[in-house]
């Protein structure tokens, strides 16, 4: 049997969250050819908007990481729920944009985005690698401290 | 006959504007196999930089929406002159970035990007249905309010 | 005998830079099919970071331009380490997203951006030419001034 995305997680210490619907006239994911592109995800916590603040104002480090992962496992909700949701399905972690409302003199945004990093490659393992851009907006929907969007190479 | 890009606008209550130049070392789109790659389109307004000022100060939501919407009136404009110009010619609208100017407590930045997706849906269809991430800046060129790049796949 | 990139960048007055390793869980390219995916780049000089400061603020246009200049030399840096090194190797420069660190009230962005897309101009000629996305972002990784990512259409 197969390994499933949600088992991973599971072990990981996480459970799958609902892949949210969008709130407007747009989707969460697309697939071109092997490729899916998801929708920037905020971080959440029980499928509502979470971690509300600014990193160097509001938000410390180590929250901004957790809400960093927790936009992560939104990510990963909506790769499984755009695929059969097995582990397999997925080739490869092609890209994250890691997008974190930031102070002006907030320096540390790596830091944070590796609460993202960090969980894709603990769930993905060597396909988990990825290319990141990681800057500090002024400001995010919802007030939330980190939005991350993906590219998702598929297996099939 | 097909139906042109244009005169879909036309029956929507737009005009098709004109394709804007780059004003320096880079080109309006590139192609790479089926996949259209946009450049940053700034809001505008008879081919003029418009709604100059950022969210959550100098500009309204409403005005923020229209701002979104003459952005995606550019990346349409930027499509037909790269393509035949028929409706047809796009078989998706992939991906949008959003950015929008605004200060460090604005929250309600999707519903100044909905101006962008409902205008994409309009006139593309379910074609139009696309990928979003949506963002809060600090300033943009010109000093305008919204700027929206695009990743589009083409028919042919 | 095919040109480098590291010879061109030398008629050019530049060195070739140090490929940067990434300082977490992620990678500085991935490829897919043709397309190599390339991490964000910081301003820098001397494989440090460099141009530390905000535009609009401690930073002048012209100091930015250099910044940009020096991602963008960490940008090909990338791309020769990921490739044989040749000036063939690159078909096109697809895509480059330009992340200034600004005030709110600066407008001036795409001077900034020009240092980067001008550079891959000189060393890439008309495969240089890239579709921008230019945005000004609230702060940036170790404060630096601009950061850089891209999309580039390999040769083979």
């Amino acid at each position: 049997m197969p390994i499933t995305i949600a088992e991973r997680l599971l072990s990981l210490g996480h459970a799958l969250a609902n892949a949210s619907a969008p709130v407007a006239n747009y989707v969460s994911a697309v697939r071109v050819g092997s490729l899916l592109y998801v929708s920037g995800q905020i971080s959440q916590q029980d499928d509502e908007p979470a971690f509300i603040g600014r990193l160097g104002a509001e938000i410390s480090i180590e929250e901004g990481r957790q809400a960093a992962e927790s936009a992560a496992l939104g990510i990963i909700a909506q790769v499984a729920a755009a695929t059969d949701g097995t582990l397999s399905a997925v080739a490869r972690v092609v890209r994250l944009g890691v997008f974190v409302a930031s102070s002006p003199d907030f320096t540390q945004h790596p830091q944070v985005a590796n609460g993202a990093s960090d969980l894709m490659v603990a769930v993905f393992g060597d396909g988990g690698r990825h290319v990141r851009t990681t800057v500090g907006v002024a400001s995010l929907p919802q007030g939330v401290a980190v939005e991350i969007d993906a590219i998702i190479e598929l297996a099939d």
